[in-house]
């Protein structure tokens, strides 16, 4: 599991991630699973420091979901402790000790509440995680936090991830100038809604939790609910945003209010640059695949058909192949279930249409087809021309890349 | 396309098949897209053959599907014309000209009604079918007709198959020996509700085509229904069954009564081998893997529940690996939707528990395990522990093979 994969050839680098007032970060090595690299992350969080999460639908979560999910709803944090290479999933009661030792250890670290630490854990599902291991490493990284500690912390919670994923953006609330930047990992296992991803944002802006939640659940479904590499949800997702309050801009007090609308883009567009990240390091990807659907009889439909589409296995695998094969596509829209009719159907491959009203387009020109499918961006396009109904999917391709990951992740 | 595939490690070898009363065949080469070997099938019936049909449920289905939606209402069948290399789906106005001239070309030979005649198409998606070359070798087969085409009409709609699927089957009505014989293609796109995938069963009994209906929707069910490949569902699924009434059995009027029991259970498990051999073939299908879920709170959600199993890629490719992943197991018992509590969840493979109760059974022998993952044939169990219902589903592993095919489909 530890030998390392090649960088995914739809890799970005990271963008340069200066100190964010009230966020100090370190990783470290607890020796959980692997050897010779970061493995524990801790980030620790001024005071007054809110906080929003959205977190998997798996119905058999992790230990450190239950953990998140019952200290939320009091929307204050002050630490975070991901470690990587045990997911603490399907652990029974050894579980639910582990969380407790790390939220107890990492509250008397910092001095706060264990209700104040949140923690995420990612890798093998089904066994116990050393806590013990965990909990000794803590001290040492709490005396390394420093604000520059970013790209450090976004290799340090890599499992299967062939690079590090971060992104920044710069937006105003009454004036005031605020910042969001955040890190992510995952590559397999990721789809609505959302999957072994993990992905934490921090902004200086001071914004209540029940704003935050609100801004940043709209923003999860228009990104990383959007995306998709495998289908599978993983036991462990988690998305969670921490608002320090150090900008020092005016108070907001509803997610309605007009001066929250650069923030809020800033931040939709920041989830949606990392949920593409993710996308990008799709196991074995080698090509970003965007799905837009139009004509849908509403965007709810719009979206499944995008998502049937961006899952098929046989319009992944035909993409992985170069190969233009836009009956798959219908096919595709066809096992959706959603309202589709056939003979309105139109299939548009890098903006060229290939197939309208229920038919190939007679004579296309096949030439800047074949030219797109060879490229690492593909854009498949779909109008079911039956309303006005539009959604989006992403995925990557389906290569031999995933079944050799995948086919001997434990040995 | 037309290369060669190995022949799936799975196959089963195909079963004498004698002439059954009623029915003649006959397979030959129309070069509708493969050269060199049989793609067009021609099976005639009796007089008074009654027919019962199920077809794809994609929204999206193929003009044969069309074409044999429209005729099934009036029960009656003299002819079936197979052609494998074209689905004829997605062709717009051209598809139902192409079936219509199939069915009046056929019809003629055979002295009967066109609406007499059922059609199926099966290979690419989006090309126009040359139905005239389909038309022209089709005297040639009237001639060849004869009752023991059985294997060469499972050879002639092979697509990526790789082995022909047959099966028989005898049982008896009122004290009258009956018998059933059917044939099978499919080896990609094979999901419920159906996929491409072909199956064509006759007998010999007398019965009526509401009853024949009512038994081939309960068997296609518990059959082929719980049968997935890869998710994907084909546009051109069907599978009909026709009874020619040779066999001189006393009437049977409704579908429940007890002198049907015989038979009933004869079809389901002729339906059930059938739809096995085509997830034996699965693309690039090295292990058949059954997956049996107890405990549920319904019948139905067991079955979803199978199915999530049968269709995580994590799982598929984890039993490639030979690796005993419960983890990822669980994953798609959560990832299902159904109720399902992770503190009772027990899963076993091979027959062997190795998780209860939301934990790995401590010190579980793994040898038998290990060995049981080396084998062909996986069986995988899950008892949720929350109520009676059972659900079965069956598929097979995720492999290179089948990025091999379909990402070279076309070319």
């Amino acid at each position: 599991m530890a030998k390392a994969l090649p960088i995914s050839p739809l890799a970005v680098p990271f963008p340069p991630m200066p100190p964010l007032s009230g966020v100090r970060l370190a990783a470290g090595e607890a020796g959980i699973r692997y050897k010779g690299r970061t493995d524990l992350v801790l980030m620790e969080f001024a005071p007054h420091t809110a906080v929003a999460g959205v977190f998997t639908r798996n119905r058999c979560p992790g230990a450190p979901i239950d953990w998140c999910r019952a200290v939320l709803p009091a929307g204050r944090a002050r630490a975070l402790v991901v470690n990587a290479g045990n997911a603490n999933v399907f652990t029974g009661r050894a579980g639910h000790e582990a969380t407790r030792a790390s939220a107890d250890a990492t509250a008397a670290l910092v001095g706060c509440a264990a209700e104040e630490v949140f923690l995420a854990s990612t890798g093998v599902i089904g066994e116990r995680l050393p806590h013990d291991r965990l909990v000794a490493a803590l001290p040492a990284l709490r005396a390394a936090l420093a604000g520059d500690g970013w790209e450090a912390a976004a290799r340090g919670i890599m499992t299967t991830d062939t690079f590090p994923k971060g992104a920044v953006r710069h937006a105003a609330i009454h004036g005031v100038p605020v910042r969001l930047q955040g890190i992510a990992k995952g590559s397999g296992m990721i789809a609505p809604d959302m999957a072994t991803m993990l992905c934490f944002v921090a902004t200086d802006a001071a914004l209540p939790a029940p704003v935050l939640q609100a801004l940043l659940s709209a923003g999860v479904a228009e990104s990383f609910n959007c995306t998709t590499v495998d289908s599978d949800t993983s036991t462990s997702d988690a998305v969670l945003l921490f608002a320090t309050a150090e900008a020092g801009n005016l108070s907001i007090t509803h997610d309605d209010d007009p001066a929250l609308l650069p923030f809020r883009e800033a931040l939709n567009e920041l989830l949606l640059d990392l949920a593409l990240q993710v996308v990008r390091d799709g196991e074995g990807a080698s090509r970003l695949v965007s799905v837009e659907v139009a004509g849908a009889e509403t965007d709810a439909s719009a979206r499944r058909v995008a998502l049937a589409i961006a899952n098929s296995p046989l319009v992944k695998t035909a993409i992985a192949g170069e190969d233009a094969n836009w009956g798959r596509i219908v096919m595709a829209v066809g096992k959706s279930g959603e309202p589709a009719d056939r003979d309105r159907l139109c299939v548009s491959i890098g903006g060229h249409r290939i197939a309208e009203n229920g038919a190939a387009v007679p004579q296309y020109d096949e030439a800047p087809v074949v030219a797109h499918m060879k490229g690492r961006e593909i854009a498949l396009a779909v109008d079911l021309g039956l309303g006005d109904g539009i959604g989006r999917a992403w995925t990557c391709d389906l290569t031999h890349g995933y079944i050799d990951i995948n086919g001997s992740y434990r040995s």
